[in-house]
């Protein structure tokens, strides 16, 4: 039995979890916040407030906790940087007794944005891990350093403990050449690693093995089409049990309408539009990122339930969500076309487990192929269901996605192999 | 009975062709090349060398022509611009007896490529068409003035006869909001009409009606997936005879794996090669556009013909075909989950109509929703054929387009309503 860490690290932030392994119960989880200013803010909860969708799932949604109680601690301070954060969090860990001794956490596993081509699966953290990850933040500006700064952290603070990388992009590492190709001259791929890299991979491939289980089937015989719908969005065709194709790019600009980014668009758009803005790149970036999606359509929100509370008198909100479930749609068939045999369709991540809407309306496109919409179990919010008809041809469930789960899990695994 | 001219006008050449209408017969067919050099070229085909498939598509695919023989007109000479090249060519038709007398050509019908939303159908051709037509070409700055320049000179030397504007685009005005904004902020949909209009209108409309007509179900019951597939490749989801979607954008870019074009890439990846390669924005569209899709893959050639023949030995040339295929297969997937009932698959243009591989694919990929391919009936070239089994839940063509046709029958049309 040993505890291990879940960590997010951003550029001013970090997010926790820890866990009690392999018996995968949330003892605690937390965030810091602001991390570089003076009003810098620790959130620790443990106890009866852990987020129940953060814990395993379990059939019935129930809660199992080390700890009773309902408890928060929360606190505003000066923090410098990560390395503070964290030890300022672990001594907290330990002043509110959730652990006795840092010795008790034997591994911590960190989320890495960009893998690029070099990491297919997670990996034990060394000079030259760390050395490439460093070297991926072209791919991933914001993202990579922020991630290496808070394994770096960890080392110096927990140095006993198993150091694990798990990559967003790894489990789409799987995708056939002519997947993850753009038709752009071959020499940009060579040059460049101009390809796709897809994103959300901890989840999907989460869900993916949830799924596979609950219906029985062997993994590596299972197809599916996974969901992830959240502020940020892709689907990715599971050929079996592994990744065929997704809708993040490069970058996770592309594929669907998300909360604030535009997903595809004909580039020539963007130069034209661009020029008649007279933005830079960056700038003309910046918009495609941050000001484009449900927030650039609807013009008031880049969040599904404020538009579904006005879409009966604002157009735009009405435009917005319409458009939203259409990208969905194109890529429930466009996955379909390009798998052939389907077992299962998923949802997860904040919008697929929460909006009973959008998931209908992918079934109920789906239905010239035999897709089978249960209404009444589809009436449901972030819990494993099924929610397709026991006729249907094809499985539709809503699987709560669990990141840090899966993250300490590959933790688990490589410590054994140790 | 009266000739009717159908023009594409571009900016240093003239495609034309002569029909006899309502027979729908074409007369003679030509180009005229170089405009503007002193070694232009002009070329007119007539009696049995006019090309066959560009003929009205007949059942057996034999030929009907009021002239017989087997003929073709060439020069090389200095030619100085649009209206010396249509007066020349109109003088020429006149000696090599093809026409009596200018009188005899009541109509003609102009290819435009951009018509934006101010152009929903075809039009006679006046001040204000015209003056629209040269403000489009914002959106099509390289066909929009050349089409205008050859409205202009046949207005001069034909002044008899009625001109009509055929807009590329105008097809796709049906496409509802949803399918043809993009995910941006709406502000540049309302100040610069950002937004998909999509290409290929004309062809797609005319296998659209020709496949409704030969199923025997009425035009505005008919849903289809129409691929028109050559040089340029597009897709259109065809919803109550009317287009629903279409994969073209702001402009031909977009969607599919072209000869030379890129189709979908994410932007962020645009800008990263962009900035790699120093290359300025018209530069970097010059890559999208000339040295992209099949030729960018496969290094060695633009032509799938050339793919096709060295694909055993090259892996570049079977890694394009295998990507140009794969973007054709996404689309039909994604067009059939938007349109929910598909009547007919309909395959078009060069690519469509002589690649039985590329139909295969398609029609196999769909075998989830009950197409099913006739594989003998699809070895067939440029022939009006139904290519799926007698079972099949939808109904597979192959019908050669003809938009000089289509735009020769909009001219007849628009004379009665005079």
């Amino acid at each position: 039995m040993s505890k291990i860490m879940a960590v997010n690290a951003g550029s001013s932030s970090l997010k926790f979890q820890l866990l009690e392994m392999p018996e995968e119960i949330v003892i605690t989880q937390g965030v810091i916040e602001r991390i570089g200013m003076d009003d810098a803010i620790i959130t620790i909860k443990y106890g009866a407030d852990v987020e129940p969708v953060r814990l395993v799932g379990t059939e019935d949604g129930t809660i199992s906790l080390t700890k009773s109680g309902d408890q928060k601690y929360e606190a505003e301070l000066p923090i410098k940087n990560h390395h503070e954060a964290i030890d300022l969090m672990l001594k907290k860990l330990s002043d509110l007794g959730i652990i006795k001794d840092f010795q008790e956490i034997t591994g911590v596993g960190h989320r890495v944005v960009a893998g690029g081509e070099w990491f297919n699966h997670s990996v034990i953290v060394d000079d030259e891990v760390l050395s490439k990850i460093d070297r991926l933040a072209d791919y991933a500006p914001l993202h990579n350093p922020a991630n290496a700064m808070g394994i770096r952290a960890f080392q110096k603070l927990l140095p006993h403990a198993t150091s694990v990388a798990v990559f967003d992009t790894s489990f789409h590492q799987t995708m056939p050449e002519k997947n993850y190709l753009y038709s752009l001259p071959y020499e940009y791929y060579a040059r460049y690693g101009a390809r796709k890299y897809g994103a959300h991979g901890t989840s999907h491939r989460y869900v993916t093995e949830r799924a596979a289980d609950k219906l029985g089937i062997p993994l590596d015989e299972f197809n599916a089409i996974s969901f992830h719908l959240g502020a940020g969005a892709s689907v990715t065709a599971i050929k079996n049990g592994k990744s065929y194709d997704t809708s993040m790019g490069f970058t996770p600009l592309a594929g669907l309408t998300m909360a604030t980014r535009s997903g595809d668009v004909d580039p020539s758009l963007i130069y034209y539009i661009q020029e008649r803005e007279g933005l830079s790149n960056e700038e003309m970036l910046n918009v495609l990122n941050k000001k484009s999606g449900l927030l650039g359509i609807s013009t008031i929100s880049s969040d599904m339930r404020d538009l579904e509370n006005v879409q009966e008198t604002n157009t735009h909100a009405q435009l917005a969500l319409d458009m939203f479930y259409d990208r969905v749609i194109r890529y429930a068939g466009q996955y379909f076309a390009e798998l052939g045999r389907v077992d299962a369709i998923i949802f997860t991540a904040g919008i697929g487990e929460n909006d009973a809407v959008t998931r209908a309306k992918v079934l109920k496109s789906l239905a010239f192929a035999g897709v089978d919409l249960d209404e009444e179990a589809n009436n449901v919010r972030g819990k494993e269901t099924i929610i397709t008809s026991s006729s249907s041809k094809v499985t539709g469930l809503l699987i709560p996605t669990n990141e840090e789960l899966m993250i300490a899990r590959d933790v688990v695994t490589l410590q054994n192999t140790k």
